[in-house]
This record gives C-alpha cells, structure tokens and sequence, in this order.
C-alpha cells in the first residue's frame, strides 16, 4: 500500500512470457526506488482519476482482479480474505456485544461483508470520502463489494474526520480501513482523529485500524502507534501476512475506550466467530498470535 | 524460493528510477509466470554454475547483498534474520539439551551461526552439497558465513541424503535447510530420507526443515506434509515472515521422534533462549504463536 508516484505501466519486455493474443501489461508497485512486487494484468478494466486519487481496476492472473490506488496496491480478489477478515473479526471478536459498527474508507466494501457476518451487528456505517471508489467496486469487484446492498448497510460519501467529529458515543466499533496516511488519508492517523474516534466509541467501544507494514513503513508504523498510544492507553498492534502488502507483512491497531476492556497486551477474543461463518485466515488462535510480534517489530513501536 | 528457469536478468528499463554512474539492472524472480518480487541491484558480485546449479551473489540497496540460486532469492543480508532464527532457533529451544546438531544444506552459515549461539551445542555438522556455495558465501556474504571457522563447526562437503544414511541416533537436532525440492534437493523431502533422519536422530531428537511457502507452493507444502507426516506422526508445521520469499509467507515442519516430546499440536519452547543472545524475530511468543497457522495453510497440509 505505499504510495508511488512512479509510473507504473511498463510494457511487456521481451524477455518476458508471451501473454494472451492482444497482449498484456506488467504493472509493478515500487515499494522503494529499488524493489517491488510486478503482477502481470491480461486485461485493463478502468484505468481513471477521481477527485481524490488515480483509480486503476486490472484482471490479473495470479490475484484476480486488483484495486489499485494511486499506484498502491490496495485489495485483490486472491489474497483481500487475510486483511479483511483480520481487520474486522479481531475487533468485533474482542467486544462482547458488537451491534453497531463504523467503517471509514474501506470503500471496496469488504469490512462490510465481514461485518455483517457477525448476526450480533444491527447497523454498519461506512464512510468513504471517495465515491468513485464504491461505484467503481461495486461493479467490477462484485465479491468483494457485494453486500453494500444488504438493509443493515449505511453509506456515506463524505469524509471520516468530519463525519466521527460529529458523532458521540455510537459505535461500539470503529475500523479505519485507510490508504496510506498521505494526503486525505494523513488525518485519520493523528491525534485530533483518534481522540475523536475515542468520543465517537459507546462505552466499551473496540477501535481497529490498519497500521501500515513493519518492512517498507517502519517510520510511519512507529508514528501510528506513538499517536495512538497518547489517545488509547491500551492500545496493541497485531499482524498478519498479506501477499500483495509491502513486505508481505501488515500491521494493524486494536485499541479500547477503557473500562472494561482486558489490558492491551492481553487481547484475546471476547466470543468465538458466529456458528458457520467459514474463514479463510481468521480463527481464535490466529487472533491470539497475531499479537506476538517478532522483535524487530517491537522495536519499531517501542 | 521457486525455481524458475525464465531468464531473470532485466536491463534497466527506461521508465524505471536512474541509477549511480555504471548503471544497474533489476533482477526479477517470478513466483509464477505472471507475478514475482523485483529488486535493483547497484552491482553484479558473482555470476556463474557449480556443479549443481546457478549461483547469482548481487549487492542490492534494498536487501542488501543476496544470494540467487537457479534464479530462486535463497538469502539476503537484509531479512535472512527471520529464516535462520525460526529454522534454528524454534527445533534447538524445542529440545532440553541440544548437543550435536547436523544442518543439511544451509551452505550459507546462517543455519550454523544461528545454532552456535546455544551454549549448549558441543559440534554443529554441517553438510552441503555444493562447496561453491560455501566458498562464495565465506568470502561476499561474511556476516552470514562468518561462524564456519568456529572449531565447533564440522565441515562436510557431500550429499547430505548419503551422510544421513551413514549415522544413527548421532544427533540431537537435524535442521533441513535446502533449495526448492527440485533436482539434488528432491530427495530431502521424500519418505525415505525423512526414515533415514529418524534413524540418525538420538532419543528425544527434533527435526526441522524448511516446508514451502503456501501462497505460491501449496502443492509442493501439501506433500512435504503428508510424507513427513507418515514417518513422524507427531509433525508440526509453524510460519514466518520472510520478505523476499514468494507470498512473503514461508513455513517449517518440526517434528520429533517421538517419546520425550510433546503432541505435535503443543509444540512449545523447552526452555527460553540462552540468556545474552538477541534475536530479531524469534522470541518464545513467537514460537508459540508461529504455530497457529491460518486456515487456509490448514486446509492445505489437511
């Protein structure tokens, strides 16, 4: 998910593997000026620039279909199942009683479709400032996106500073499911946000956001988890391994309002995932372990 | 680690990032036909063919020096910490008293210098098939190779499959650390090399090896766990991080032989690491937690 202002169409080289008649394309997402991780696409579906970000859909053959923002990759149909379901099962496992949820960014819609598997959940609020990122989504990633539909489902085009500031003791979680924190996405990793997403939190209230790769984004990991600590006393970050990540490593943040929530470093799951919701990466000890973080992480946030 | 036979040698193409003065190339390794890990490289160390395969040694800024063999990342300065500590120090903290440890491939050093920091190991054997290997190791990659002159370090050039058959319960750790199981690395995952690995293990012996990534070589992991399964029923598999391996997710098989041991499912360190010894990754959290493997990595050695 680094950001990358690089051009990143490259033609087929010729030393490259032929692709289907009409040619193919290799896209690579710089992950620094000297590494990144090349995808061949057979296929273009929407290359664009909205009001906020440059927009590209491609089919691939290893990933399916990939979401790329501003020349980060930030979702594929392959490996999109290990940051959604930990994104959303570890802070909705660890609150007792998750009924109302809020979901700034994340406009592929799938925090959506993890949350609603939680029967517990009455309402999912998601907020995303970028409004050609959901209709874009909806119609080319429809795996991902197909349960922005469902009843229980607010959608709010707008964005997620304003829209927590104008909210007080509502969610009883909130996921930030952000790109990374530069431009309109820088707000939602500072202090004023996270104090705001704190007032914003019913008593009890679980916060979970991503919080950038420990391998390529250790300075703005560090960042993360320094601000969010001055807000949430208890907060803990969590890993997981995401193939298309940076690194191939992810982090994440769990934090609590306070109160009756278990110390951070003790996270554990409140409740076991519904009856029949069938992951892929998530189970209760996946939950626990990702907490251990190896040493070089450690270091990173200490 | 993939073999690939694709010509991996890029120029550096005009759309990519100006190098120093001399220029540089991009070394790309696919995981696939259509995706893979690129990397620039300042320098061009070594390049040539032992006996056994294709030996690539590149300076890289991002990783730091890297080892390449058969156009397979094998090692780089940068993110070897991670394989060698969890190939190492997961089966030795494994075992109460590990004296006599043999390391089957591992013609890098990082295998030995992480199993001598045991004060506990009398003798390390290690037996590769490939000096060439070892030499252009000692002399490019010091901080890797810089233990095999340790007196307590045996040094065998020879096929480890022969060497294992030729010793019986001599050994308290055998570590597996071999290329890809193609070509003169096949046989270390087959039944009859795992039998001959029980054999020249001492009572209460622990075994380890590396086991294949599950993103790109689920196929090659399910059948290194089946088999290893059939001879060591109380088999294991745990998981790390490591940035330049496909998927960015690798796994290991642990496995004992049996009677002193824990049930496969417990696998827990015996006792912690030698006091003044700091890792990078591993700390006993981590060995714990690697084990909890996501479900779709279940699913796979099932």
């Amino acid at each position: 998910m680094a950001l990358n202002k690089r051009p990143f169409f490259q033609p087929a080289a010729s030393n490259q593997p032929a692709g289907p008649p009409g040619g193919h394309i290799w896209f690579t997402e710089y992950h620094s000026p000297a590494s990144g991780i090349t995808v061949r696409a057979e296929k273009t579906l929407f290359t664009g620039k909205s009001a906020f970000q440059e927009i590209v859909l491609l089919e691939t053959e290893d990933y399916g279909r990939m979401l790329v923002l501003d020349g980060a990759i930030q979702t594929t149909e392959r490996d999109e199942f290990v940051y959604h379901e930990m994104i959303v099962h570890v802070p909705l496992c660890a609150h007792p009683r998750p009924r109302r949820v809020l979901i700034v960014g994340g406009g592929d819609g799938g925090c959506v479709r993890e949350a609603l598997r939680h029967p517990e959940v009455e309402r999912v609020t998601l907020v995303e400032i970028d409004g050609m990122v959901v209709e874009l989504c909806r119609k080319f990633l429809p795996k991902i996106a197909g349960s922005l539909g469902d009843p229980r489902v607010e959608l709010c085009i707008e964005d997620g500073v304003r829209f927590v500031k104008n909210h007080t003791r509502a969610f009883d979680v909130i996921i930030v499911d952000s790109t990374d924190p530069v431009n309109m996405a820088s707000p939602l990793t500072r202090a004023p946000f996270f104090r705001a997403a704190k007032e914003a939190l019913a008593p009890g209230g679980v916060y979970a956001c991503q919080s950038q790769g420990p391998v390529f984004e250790a300075r703005g990991m560090r960042r993360i988890a320094r601000t969010i600590r001055k807000v949430f006393p208890d907060a803990a970050h969590y890993l997981a391994s995401v193939p298309t990540y940076p690194g191939g490593m992810w982090s994440f943040a769990l934090a609590s309002k306070g109160g009756k929530r278990p110390a951070a470093a003790s996270f554990a799951p409140s409740r076991p995932l519904p009856r029949g919701v069938k992951t892929r990466y998530y189970t209760p000890e996946i939950h626990r372990a990702a907490f251990a973080l190896p040493r070089f992480v450690q270091e990173i946030i200490r």
